[in-house]
């Protein structure tokens, strides 16, 4: 296992660099209207489940051990789309009013827009769900403490496992489309969307933005 | 590395168990003082170093790439006794009047309390601090977006990579210690203390508390 670290290291730096490249990148105005780029993931359905790296997700620290998390993995491709459908048309409204100029101007280097093929063409979408409380057996509220924080470590435990696996993704928090996922996914109103991971294996061609990471140094202080 | 999955899952099962057994457990009142129980830690040096482990974290995802995370090491006896101090301290009082009644009896199930011998007794303690923004070469502020989803992330890739290394440590996030512990450590007023993990290996005689975990159809819906 020790000599895969170095590796591992390696392979995260370029899948992360694949994975910002093809979120949405490239697009290009044609009439007025954002154009998406060639698809970045295999025509393949994905070889055996994502089902054991949520299982891994499920092993994460939590607040209390409350285990806030809920992990809804769609496959079923006119969902996808229900969830495209979604999610474009609110983050039209971001880009065009509600994130503001400062915000759009610090997302202009990843070429990121509203238009969002990947929820079409990924062959699996996870959405992960915070439980901003529970309830317990007699069904009175359980609180959930560090909900959003326990739910994120899942998350970076979910993307290292895809990442052992071969598989990529991007990290998006589509804002403003929380109530309405919850709705079409028929999740209780305690559960509020947290993080949506499209996840494929890449296809030959994908590329990726060209960004370059803080050194050691500038991330860790030895006393 | 595919073989090394359900092994992963299992390690991680059982180390877990480890951690929440021995974070601050198995305390005893003896005249009206907890008594912590014997130190969970090998006395030896870690092998190697913890280094590469925060590079790993370093390569997770953030807000419009901006990576605002800062991960204190600190392997200083003298340092890490006044951290125990601060801590204990704070510590000592979020258990008899911050928390409140209800947190406190939420947690009584994991045996903790202000002791945090491990302090001491560690040989490295992570404090990873979250950049709520940032500087622009400028001199600017810097808005970092989503900072303290995108550290979280981090420190779940960070619990892999020490994990995937064989060494073990508990999720702590000790309330109202941010400030002193940003003076302590130098740090910048735009750092604000996430999270602080002990790290080393585990002794022969560590023991966790017998939690359990929600299944995977418990955590994890499939469309």
């Amino acid at each position: 296992m020790f000599l895969l670290t170095p590796f591992l290291v390696a392979v995260v730096c370029i899948l992360m660099l694949w994975i910002f490249k093809n979120a949405d990148g490239g697009t290009e105005r044609r009439n007025g209207e954002p154009r998406a780029e060639a698809r970045p993931w295999v025509d393949e359905d994905l070889m055996g489940s994502t089902d054991v790296h949520q299982e891994e997700a499920g092993t994460a620290p939590s607040g209390a051990h409350t285990e806030p998390w809920t992990f809804v993995v769609v496959k079923d491709p006119d969902v996808k789309h229900k969830i495209r459908e979604i999610i474009e048309e609110e983050e039209e409204i971001n880009y065009l009013k509600r994130m503001g100029p400062r915000w759009v101007t610090d997302l202009k280097k990843f070429r990121t827009n509203w238009i969002k093929e990947y929820l079409d063409t990924a062959p699996v979408l996870i959405l992960i769900f915070k439980q901003v409380h529970g309830f317990a057996a007699n069904g009175k509220k359980k609180i959930h403490y560090y909900n959003e924080i326990s739910v994120s470590i899942a998350c970076g435990i979910l993307l290292a496992a895809l990442q052992n696996a071969g598989l990529v993704t991007v990290t998006t928090t589509p804002l403003n489309c929380g109530p309405r996922l919850r709705v079409l996914l028929n999740r209780p109103t305690n559960e509020k969307l947290l993080m949506l991971l499209p996840v494929g294996y890449p296809s030959e061609d994908a590329t990726v933005p060209n960004l370059t990471r803080k050194t050691l140094d500038q991330i860790m202080v030895t006393v």
